[in-house]
């Protein structure tokens, strides 16, 4: 991490340095109301995903305005959160190996720590961490309810999974993971809809056998930006995943969301760059690259300058096209609209938190490159 | 960054935690031997790019081979690396705005920095910084040699730069920045070849300009892995500025090397991985996705196994077909090569440097994030 920070609190926007990552409070703040006011009145708690934000000064936010917690992905990222004072963490994934499964253990003697499992193995593996250091952890069974990553089968092959995590002594059977994560950018309504209709089916399935095997309900939980008001209105979620809502990059607002009910939640996360290099008619070169903005779902997008079109990205340039746009002098700064905000986030160490012009605050990425 | 390190030193690389980024440490001192070797006799520098690296550890075992120095394409990079002990870097980059040349001209109090320009009014601003800290900065005027990213057209466009340039009194024009990076990773030796060549006109061309004028000539830097071998071959390259060479990812190997004369540099940059979840038929999902190896320039390898085939990645999983492999249990530990090195390394904070089986070393990766 470099010594000198791109920002200090109270300097005007233009005067931040570049590339860094630019987080716009008031649309951030107005993002979380609008995901609580989408939720208000249904029976159904958020808790939201950290792996988008990385960032416990933001998870906490999210628990003030009603989430129960937030999950995680890895181990570290929920050791992070935990050091941060988030007090209830779901890692949304399994967690392999004895060496995680101890930190897992020691974790769950300082925050209610929950963990997903697919194979019989690995829950013996978590049972005898969670032995080893005399706790109880909760375990949810994933179900592969569409997106055919994670998670054994729906129905049979999760009730063995169910029954072999209630069999054991130091775990507690919580429940059912069930996010259909390939459903979350296909771009048609109907598409998300269809898929989440499926994906509802197969937990209500499961849920049969598990009643009928005498297990407890437990919770289901999954859900993603994309789709959770499908989830919420079907009745059988408990609770709902989504992260993205906070940030909203350019792959998400490339989805149609007409008559989903879900609300237009703005972009609040840009890349902010300085214009390097013009010795090219029509053509700006960005000091942000593949370095600066993950474009694993696309280039950025230019805020501002509908007309410019970021072209391709190298590891520290970006070359834009300006199709004719003003604006892009030698040493402009320009803010660019990532592609996918979770693996962009993940390069920075601080969100330079800006209102009214103005650097609020730098709010430090504590679970960046937290991968183990 | 976590707390907790994936790996200690004299830990069986079996019991490293997982991702991390491996170092093998036998096949990149072969490497540097390599780079070595193909250079000896030809009258030409070696000047790495640190932005592959971005380790001081590494800058400093290249310049105890031979090398002058390195390249960076950053200040806070290069601030990293003289902070590491290394005594010459070269900027291979415009640097725009007063805030980072106030920083480029402070660190020309410690060590010696040279920076590219390819803007008359970016001149004066970097002359202006210069006198502030009372120093002179060595600069070069960077040509388009056929990248179109940042560079003046060779000839006259690049004379009017180093005349400016030359005007100023806390400056010292020192010669042409003349890299070719489109042409680094065209398949072909003859597309290689045809690429430099024509690289190497626009430098002679500019060269005969700026000699007429009276100025002296400095000297020309550039060339990457691809082909650096062809530009040591023209004569008017002084210094070369491959970085890859020492990992060798996935990208660079699908090149064409046959006849290049280039040596077969081999991969020693891996990130670790962990099988994660197997429950479904040839498929092993492992932990690594897109915040353990970049994606840009295609999907991470599979090593060891030549019939597996790495499919897609999302945040923090990747989906292996293993096409019939066995090796891949739950829990088992496999080695990616990536796709892209440079942003991959981005990514982690240490190498887990590995040897005969055993960590020998953890190098801190000081310029992780140093992208402004």
């Amino acid at each position: 991490m470099p010594k000198i920070p791109p920002a200090r609190p109270g300097m005007d926007l233009a005067d931040v340095d570049t590339p860094a990552l630019l987080l716009d409070l008031d649309a951030f703040e107005r993002n979380l109301q609008r995901m609580r006011e989408s939720l208000a009145g249904r029976n159904i708690m958020l808790r939201p995903h950290a792996k988008s934000h990385k960032c416990p000064q933001i998870a906490l936010r999210q628990i003030a305005l009603g989430a129960v917690g937030v999950c995680c992905q890895k181990v570290s990222e929920a050791e992070a959160m935990v050091e941060g004072g988030v007090p209830d963490v779901l890692i949304a994934n399994e967690v392999v190996g004895m060496a995680k499964l101890r930190r897992l253990a020691a974790l769950a003697k300082q925050a209610k720590v929950t963990v997903c499992a697919d194979d019989a193995g690995n829950v013996k593996d978590i049972d005898a961490a969670a032995h080893e250091f005399g706790v109880v952890i909760d375990v949810l069974v994933e179900v592969n309810v569409g997106a055919n990553r994670c998670g054994v089968e729906p129905g049979e092959p999760a009730l063995k999974i169910a029954q072999a995590v209630a069999a054991c002594r130091n775990l507690r059977y919580a429940g059912l993971q069930a996010y259909q994560g390939a459903a979350q950018h296909f771009r048609s309504v109907g598409e998300r809809r269809t898929a989440i209709a499926a994906a509802v089916d197969a937990v209500k399935t499961t849920l049969a056998l598990t009643a009928k095997a005498g297990l407890p309900r437990g919770k289901v939980t999954g859900a993603g930006t994309g789709t959770y008001l499908f989830e919420a209105a079907s009745t059988v979620y408990d609770e709902l995943q989504a992260g993205s809502y906070i940030f909203m990059d350019a792959d998400y607002a490339r989805n149609d969301w007409t008559e989903s009910g879900i609300p237009r939640f703005e972009h609040s996360l840009f890349v902010y760059a300085t214009v390097m290099s013009r010795t090219r008619e029509d053509i700006a070169i960005v000091d942000a690259g593949l370095k600066a903005s993950s474009v694993d779902s696309g280039m950025p997008r230019v805020a501002d300058f509908p007309q410019a079109e970021f072209l391709k990205a190298s590891d520290e340039h970006g070359v834009i096209r300006m199709n004719g746009s003003s604006g892009f002098n030698l040493g402009d700064k320009i803010k660019l609209i990532p592609g996918h905000c979770d693996p962009t986030v993940n390069l920075y160490d601080h969100y330079v938190c800006v209102r009214g012009g103005k650097v609020e605050a730098l709010w430090p990425i504590t679970a960046r490159g937290a991968v183990w």
